[in-house]
């Protein structure tokens, strides 16, 4: 039996379906699905991924059975539009384009109007007209000149404009038919120039280009970053698309246009798109025209108008999700060419989930799935302050307007290209400010805080990528002109702004402000923190708050937070934490009345000394514990013992060595040789942790007392308190039962001198992987609990220092060593098995050993789920992250619950 | 059923056996099994090492059952003969002595003449002598209240002093009886003074008392840091030996003494030994009396020597191995107190086993076992140059000469304490002076490099515990005066020389010569490397080159070695090495000329740059293979491509800094800026290894070709060249792939260029645990072998940088919570985790993956044992640590197999 590798769409009928994207892509999927639901689409066929994958694993070629596949599929569509291919009377012409699995916007390449040559253009100038005959052979010389021979496309741009401005006309769409045919011919002796040979005259020379220049996009730059970037797999490969064309530009009753079913930016249940009068696909996407809006259309051409509308709800309906599609209108008469999900703000995903959950077309669970658990930091955003913002704009500062494309406020310092977008953002915010945005613009997008530009509509390049980045754009603000030569951003009536200047730009509003403008919390920080906005006046803030309660109801796995000070526990709890997972109490010895005290400690000769300061200490951290306790008000809270090495608390340089021996009234040269004495080669690696408990026991047992003081203090209030000491770097299993003996021991100390005993856990980091491999030893009557501290845990696992690995760890994401950076999501393969190994180990000996992750993980959807599957308890990350864990942890459970059927 | 806790032995049967060490203690096996084998032994019983479990794990209480059984045997002791324990007429007297599994001379407390009161001693006095009598009661007396009572024992000295001079006496045995027995009361009312009661009179709380205070002694400091320096386990426990007494101190008939039934000190089979006549042990072992040579018993008590001569013949045979045993003379007669196997210097044991195998009473096998691995390096040891000493001793330096306990040239600075010793060591070698050591000086001993004394015999706490750390050491030169007070060492003739003058001692002579003394090579080195002796003038050489190559015969462990330049590949290959295990390739970076290329490559702005420093240092790295390659001469050699971080090759100060610009032609900024950019916070787990062969490929590109053009050049010369590239620091498969590829291409385009096709493996250490942990997919079609470096797996695996874990290391030995320092012996627990499991891991995708380990564990026997287990093909070490690894390998085998049944 061959192997399918083509699939055909058309007259109602499809070999593929929308489950079929594996094979598909997107792109493919969604063509035939609509076609089989009887939605209009030109027919067509696919050239299934497989074919990429091959193409890559063999040096380029194609398997032998496809050059038959494709003439047999060709031969059908043939018959269908009753043209022929290559036919000087009835040409058949062909798009060409890819599409992957995931959506990959404008990454990869697409070639319209395959099939003209010099015989074929007479033959569409006579059944059409000559001018858009002409237009349409000079469109392809030139799409498949850059695409496929590989010819900077400024030549032709070049040689269109010298045409324009021959002809004396405004647009490319007032050039008279006879100079178009004069161009093509000066775009022919350009690529024979260029190339040294003719602009290929076989349509199927020209198909067979086309389709291995879609193959080779697979693997250019752009598309790589895009996947990088995405966390898209590079085995996945692309399809390739082959249909018959519709022209959207064959005159005034045709159009080209995109289109949401909702809107992609705040969710609003709205058919909401733009299009183009008279115009191809690629004109829209690129942003060249700025584009009419949807509701022209309904004036312009009802009829089509109507068509689209069935088709939306149609769609919306079947696929059960928020569609963005890409039309034609050839003749009055409505084509499809594209649906696929429509990527959407985190503003819009939460609207539209809890929308669709309010008109039943989903369930809860649904809802919960529909929503990328990163885009809620967008929801948490900041805006910019009200008053200020009017006052900004009474004082004149409003620059203009552009269509809101990403929601959120951002100020920052101008930057006009990428490269300097990404210098600039070292060192503070940055506003990348661009005619129109290209792919290659997305490393500076990706650095930059705003983005704004002066030409483009709301599905620009531009206004995609910044939405799937979650950063706010401003798009299309034509009345801002950029000069780049000059470096300049001038607005009528303003003074011109440079680079580096400040500049705002509101991405909920399409507001652009001259200057620097004080940001302020989201609606939802609004109503949960700060209480400055009443739930019933934000919808944001009641979506997200459904949103989070249905995950609530679903997720089996914890979520704590990390937190230091009673105001981060309060934001937490507030944002849903169920308890405090670190609590660094080191954190706590920074503050300036109580840095002198750590260093006399420090200093002290002996341990006299030392218990002398650390009793000065004690009240200090007591009275920091009461506060969280109090905050926390029956929640648990993990608190971790002193972890960083002591020399993190004295000065390094001679001036700061200087003015602390003066203020402790030491001399100079004895701290500094005690600063040298304290040196370490590798501090990562030395001495703190419990390594500093066990030698230095004073300074825990003060700690611990601090603990079980502040706890029976609280309690004796009527509050419930639940300290859970936890040891930090534990690598035997003496380190953990010495020092939790000692807690023991002054637990019952204070219980007996407070008269309040308290409820309370030891237990122990996994931060060293030596611990993870004795963990069932740890657990064995000495840890009550364990939490996976997988920061530590990676850096030695991997052998990376944090503080040094940015030589080398970019290029290793970048040359694909690493499939992530391990520091951002947990490195399943390796720290993972530490991670599921230590989880097993230690409930082989107490099977109800908690376990938790305290590390920054414990906020990364990807790292959620493997948590997740590991069984752990809770995961702990910084507050404003625990609306992200909450949902993470929710899609997590269902994933598991899929998993194991 | 009651537990037997008691075990008697008499008249010629016992219940306990010589296999019985676990229950009995080594000195109560002894004991039964010499009274089994019918050599005279006082009758007694053991009270089981069960019972100081017991003692430890109850709160110091004893199983009810053990009084009955004590009860019991003390009857029956008192049946053999014919005394009666309290007894005012015929009072029978008891030592009760400690006695662990293994050997701990000194270290525990013992009691003699227990039994005796102001009653017994009358009986004592009618049946035997007054004085004897009052004699033995002021020892016991005195011993009881040191050891059971802790009083000073200094008091007593004291009063026996004040007695000794009021007396007129020269020695205490010339203490008339009148005056012992007022000494008498002196002690107890010493006692009475110091405890506020009267010294014990009742028999059976003097007994009691002492067994406690035995199984008490089992943790004092002392016996605690000798089980640590012996890796004795501290759950072990003690038995308690109780015996009647026999006298060795009842008049010039009597006599008593310790033997070794051959030379502990060079091996020699000649019965060796020392007695002190009218005296009774303590004597002896203490050092306070110079004991006469054996051979004088012969002489002065004929009878008894030749009861001796039997009964070391007989033991010696029964055993199969060198016997140390202490005996009494009692009028006359023969009592064996104690045999065991004899401890012994490395010399001696290497000849004690050829020896044996001479003598056919031990196989080959048995040869290998009972040399200690570790002791071989004393073979090794250097000696005095015989010119140097020649002329030393012609110029008059030598200041007397002792006993030669312990072999082996030393030469330091004076130190006359413990304390002093251990200070002054860390700044270079120290000679310890002590009148006597006691088991107080034990780190202090450890610390020197060589030990002399001025007082005691062969058989001192000094000797013995010299010859187990393998100090050389010279004991009993009594023409020295060690004055403490005025910190002065005087020789009659010379200056007296003063805490921190020079000085050299021979071990194996007992010369001691002032001032410093040039050593020099060992026999073996002599012979084997050096070739300044012939083999046959060299007995030591010829044993230890059979032990060897018995050893060889019997190990399936490959040994190779860590060698950077060809004389250390020689001294290897010398010493029996089978390859290099490890070649570092940047040790060769370092010298003169090569430094400043080196600093070229790392300050090249460009990739050009580097690679024009590069070729230049080719030439260089080429040479050094080739030297290599010639010298091991077609036995594999595994080269590490380079590993450290670029800093290191930098200068740091800003002297350095400025002289280096200087001699480069740089800006001093500039250069500081370089330096300052590539520091890393923890160079450890920074930008090192394969990370750099990544970044800078042209780095790892020059040495591979260097590899590969040296193993062409050595080829066409018909010598055998095997090298195995090896990839360092290695954690994803991607890094390996990498590498391994471009090794593949260099090597094929050497094999090109230079028309020689060289047999390689290409392959990785396993430093990282996450390299352990994806070991399969490392030896899945990518690494040819693995070697483990066990170095940085421990750093990484316990989070202990080896340059900072100084702070708290020794600490973690000393409180148990390490039972070793992880680097000097492999952590098995948690490290030899991961090695196991890696070398699984590897072989489960590829069986025949070869596997070793290059870190400094492969000179360890311990660990060599473990490796033995994890079925690795070889280990690595240093080339003087081949001939240990040699028959540490064998040992390990012996154990697998024994292990494996």
């Amino acid at each position: 039996m061959t192997t399918q590798y083509v699939y055909y769409f058309g007259d109602g009928h499809a070999e593929g379906n929308a489950k079929m994207k594996d094979v598909l892509g997107g792109k493919g999927a969604g063509l035939a699905e609509m076609t089989n639901i009887g939605v209009p689409v030109p027919p067509g066929f696919t050239i299934s991924t497989a074919v990429c994958t091959y193409f890559y694993d063999h040096d380029k070629t194609y398997p032998p059975e496809l050059k038959q596949q494709v003439a047999d599929n060709l031969a059908n569509v043939e018959k269908s539009v009753d043209r022929k291919f290559g036919d000087r009377k009835k040409p058949l012409l062909v798009s060409v384009r890819s599409g992957a699995r995931a959506s990959m916007p404008g990454m990869m390449d697409t070639i319209l109007n395959l099939g003209l040559n010099d015989e074929t253009v007479q033959g569409l100038a006579e059944s059409a007209d000559e001018r858009f005959a002409f237009d349409s052979y000079r469109r392809f010389i030139q799409m498949y000149s850059d695409v496929v021979l590989e010819i900077d496309r400024e030549h032709f741009e070049h040689e269109l404009t010298a045409a324009r401005e021959h002809a004396g006309a405004q647009t490319d769409a007032q050039i008279p038919a006879d100079a178009l045919r004069e161009l093509v011919a000066t775009y022919k002796k350009l690529v024979q120039e260029k190339i040294g040979r003719d602009f290929p005259q076989d349509v199927h020379e020209q198909l067979w280009g086309a389709i291995g220049a879609v193959f080779n996009s697979w693997n250019n730059q752009r598309a790589i970053t895009y996947r990088k970037l995405n966390g898209i797999p590079d085995e996945w490969g692309t399809a390739v698309n082959v249909q018959s064309m519709v022209f959207g530009n064959m005159g005034d009753d045709c159009a080209t246009g995109v289109a949401f079913t909702r809107s992609p930016s705040v969710g609003e249940r709205k058919f909401f798109g733009e299009f183009l009068p008279n115009a191809q696909g690629e004109d829209v996407v690129a942003g060249i025209r700025t584009p009419q809006p949807i509701s022209d259309l309904e004036k312009s051409m009802p009829e089509a108008y109507n068509q689209l509308v069935d088709v939306y709800k149609k769609l919306e309906a079947h696929y059960r999700d928020m569609q963005d599609i890409e039309f034609t209108i050839q003749s009055r008469k409505l084509y499809l060419l594209q649906t696929r999900t429509g990527k959407r703000t985190g503003f819009a995903a939460v609207k539209i989930a809890c929308d669709m959950v309010d008109e039943e077309l989903i369930t809860h669970k649904e809802a919960v799935e529909r929503v990328e658990a990163n885009q809620i930091v967008q929801l948490l955003a900041p805006v910019f302050d009200a008053d200020e913002k009017a006052k900004a704009l009474k004082g004149g500062r409003l620059l203009g307007r552009g269509l809101p494309a990403g929601p959120g406020a951002a100020t920052g310092q101008i930057a006009f290209n990428a490269e300097n977008a990404v210098r600039m953002a070292k060192d503070g915010a940055v506003i990348l400010v661009r005619i129109e945005t290209s792919p290659e613009d997305i490393a500076g997008m990706h650095s930059a805080a705003g983005i704004l530009t002066s030409r483009g509509g709301l599905t620009s390049h531009a206004a995609v990528v910044a939405r799937g980045m979650g950063r706010p754009c401003v798009v299309g603000a034509g009345s801002l002109k950029v000069d780049y030569n000059k470096g300049e951003l001038r607005s009528e009536g303003h003074e011109p702004l440079e680079e580096g200047d400040w500049l705002s730009i509101d991405g909920t509003t399409g507001e652009i402000l001259g200057g620097k403008l004080a940001t302020k919390p989201s609606e939802i920080v609004q109503v949960l923190i700060d209480g400055t906005m009443k739930a019933e006046d934000s919808e944001v803030f009641r979506n997200f708050d459904r949103l989070l309660k249905w995950a609530d109801e679903i997720r089996s796995l914890g979520i704590r937070t990390n937190a230091d000070t009673p105001n981060d526990a309060r934001v937490a709890r507030l944002f849903g934490a169920q308890g405090i997972g670190l609590c660094r109490t080191e954190h706590m010895f920074f503050a300036e009345e109580r840095i002198l005290k750590v260093r006399e400690m420090i200093l002290a000769r002996n341990e006299a000394g030392r218990r002398k300061a650390l009793d000065e200490l004690l009240p200090f951290q007591r009275g920091d514990f009461e506060g969280i306790f109090r905050e926390l008000a029956g929640l648990p809270v993990t608190i971790r013992l002193l972890d960083p090495p002591l020399h993190e608390f004295l000065p390094h340089t001679e001036a700061q060595i200087s003015a602390v021996a003066r203020d402790m009234n030491w001399g100079f040269v004895e701290l500094r040789n005690k600063v040298t004495q304290l040196h370490e080669t590798n501090p990562m690696l030395g001495h703190r942790g419990c390594r500093l408990g066990i030698t230095y026991p004073e300074i825990y047992e003060m700690q611990v007392r601090a603990i079980f003081q502040a706890a029976a203090d609280v309690k004796k209030d009527g509050i419930g308190v639940h300290p859970e000491v936890m040891i930090p770097l534990v690598g035997t299993v003496k380190e953990l039962q010495l020092t939790t003996e000692m807690v023991h021991r002054i637990a019952a100390e204070v219980a007996k001198e407070r008269g309040e005993k308290i409820d309370y856990l030891v237990g122990t980091m996994i931060e060293i992987p030596r611990a993870a491999l004795i963990a069932d030893k740890l657990a064995d009557g000495n840890a009550q609990f364990f939490s996976f501290g997988t920061n530590d845990l990676t850096q030695m696992t991997f052998g990376y220092s944090r503080d040094d690995a940015g030589t080398f760890l970019p290029e290793y994401v970048d040359k694909k060593i690493l499939p992530k950076d391990p520091f951002e999501s947990i490195d399943q393969e390796g720290v993972g098995q530490l991670v599921r190994l230590g989880t097993e180990l230690g409930r082989s000996k107490n099977p109800k050993l908690k376990v938790g992750v305290c590390g920054e993980h414990g906020g990364d959807p990807d790292s959620i789920r493997f948590f997740r599957s590991c069984k752990l308890d809770y995961v702990s990350c910084s507050p404003y992250r625990v609306p992200v864990a909450r949902l993470a942890a929710a899609q997590a459970e269902l994933e598991q619950k899929a998993y194991e059927g």
